[in-house]
């Protein structure tokens, strides 16, 4: 089969990075812009296929191949608060330096980009990323759930992403797990991303070791959170960390954690029967102090006819890789 | 455009309908068997292929068409516990009398049954038939609800049926709405079943004249329900009566019950983003007094990028006629 090739952009409000992927999952190169310098869309689109270009001309060293953007399979381009249908992102909360729609399939038109120009959010190019490199290959029913800062999620019916009516489906972080519960920075209450989101996560630790207390010995392992950090100070990944240390009130975090991700996950189930929910992102990490508990979560909280048909899996894609070919996999 | 023919099949618990179904949704004629009578499944399988011969040698008198089973478009079955992948239905808890795997595909060919043959349950033979005869015409993502007995749901993502790995996607009544919330007939706890059911509905109203106790001049009015009325006693169908005669108790029964429904579609919507959620079944017939406060929790629980996107409406298809017609839409 011949190789083709694809720039994968992960746009992200810090930097945003392209790669050049081959067909085979192989990324041949890559280049970083810094997003926030950025003050308008028009040249930060310029800046994105100009360094698009470099890439196609650098080309792949392995077999020869060089050319120009318009070579290319296309772009495919991951990017929050994205609209698949019309090509673009809408006032994106973590890059308030774009107002308003920015259109990427217009802006590479005018810069002379005549390849297909594929956008979608993060999750569901790292769902379709796992489905076309990673472990969902040849899956017709999946879900993606994306931990981070917040949590997303791609959804794959049919082994097509579920985009819903509105371009914007798939949005489980923000499905009420509770109500009534914690406030969410979506303004209502209980949706998951307040239990199982690194915010979440810092939350409970406060929640639990307000209610169990400092243990007296906890200078005497390393690892574990002493008194000395301040509420505000508590990170996830130190809670990760602390939990991997065998600091009892971390584990505890990571076991409810667990338990409110299980539930959601059995809930999830009720809709699209999947045969694998993956998992990815920092505070999945930690792995079986989270892992242990979720999957005993979901196995109690799942309804009997689906007992036995879907399991829960870490994303098959490498951290580092898995922006690039998420973005590089919308494109096909 | 030709007019085509199908057997459209309710199978319950009691009664199993048949009906004749013109290709323009007019139902030409109806049969019914009694369920309850069988002892085994093959005799019952003979007997509706039977009683399907029956409607087609009396034909359509409107167009003069005549014919056999076999000048039919199709059979379509909505039947409980139904596994459309195989044609079957699996242990239906309502009927005990058909143990193990009842292949109707196979018991149809058996028979000389040799034109298409689809099961599905009802409530996505409901979903189907809103979509090809109902308020679902031409609509890409929908979600049916079915309030009854249980609660049901059929979900349509890119105009075809959600069946996921299993075949059995789709049991939004099993979405668990409030961990560790009401015992479920599942096993399980807090299911939307336990609150929107017709069952849901007598529990929360036997709360409710818990809290509230029965007003002193409910005597006087025609339609309230008295404290002569045992727990035992009551009636979804009374409940809704008495919400609609103005006790205060019922009305706020369908409060709590629109309220609790309002989350989960909400919920639902994070998942599949459809642009319309249509409810039927006996508790919806209540109207109002579900339907405002439905609305009020449903708007008030949506995410901010779907407000607006999706409203919730009542099936247009006729009591009488969804189930017939939504099994008849299962062929196409």
């Amino acid at each position: 089969m011949e190789k083709t090739y694809v720039i994968g952009i992960d746009l992200g409000g810090t930097n945003t990075e392209l790669g050049l992927v081959r067909s085979d999952g192989h990324i041949v190169a890559r280049t970083i812009l810094s997003t926030a310098k950025y003050t308008d869309f028009p040249t930060f689109a310029d800046d994105m296929v100009k360094a698009a270009g470099e890439l196609c001309a650098a080309g792949d060293p392995e077999t020869g191949w060089q050319g120009t953007v318009n070579d290319l399979q296309g772009f495919g381009i991951g990017a929050p608060n994205a609209d698949p249908n019309r090509g673009c992102m809408v006032e994106p909360p973590n890059l308030k330096q774009f107002k308003g729609v920015s259109n990427f399939v217009e802006e590479f038109r005018r810069l002379g980009v005549t390849v297909p120009v594929a956008v979608d959010n993060d999750a569901n190019a790292a769902a379709v990323g796992e489905m076309v490199y990673g472990g969902a290959q040849g899956m017709q029913h999946f879900i993606m759930i994306t931990l981070g800062t917040g949590v997303g999620s791609g959804i794959v019916v049919d082994g097509k992403l579920v985009h819903g009516s509105t371009g914007t489906a798939g949005e489980l972080g923000h499905n009420i797990l509770i109500p009534n519960g914690r406030k969410c920075s979506c303004g209502r209450y209980g949706c998951l991303e307040t239990y199982t989101s690194a915010r979440g996560i810092v939350q409970t630790f406060i929640e639990v070791r307000h209610e169990m207390g400092t243990p007296a010995d906890v200078d005497e392992h390393p690892g574990w959170i002493g008194s000395e950090v301040t509420d505000a100070e508590v990170h996830s990944i130190t809670v990760g960390i602390a939990s991997n240390a065998g600091d009892p009130r971390a584990i505890e975090t990571f076991r409810r954690v667990g338990y409110w991700l299980g539930i959601a996950c059995a809930n999830a189930v009720t809709f699209s029967a999947p045969e694998c929910i993956f998992l990815m992102g920092g505070p999945t990490k930690v792995g079986e102090p989270l892992l242990a508990p979720l999957r005993k979560s979901f196995e109690e909280h799942l309804l009997n006819i689906y007992q036995g048909s879907c399991r829960i899996e870490m994303s098959k894609l490498k951290t580092n890789e898995v922006a690039i070919l998420g973005a590089a996999a919308l494109v096909n």
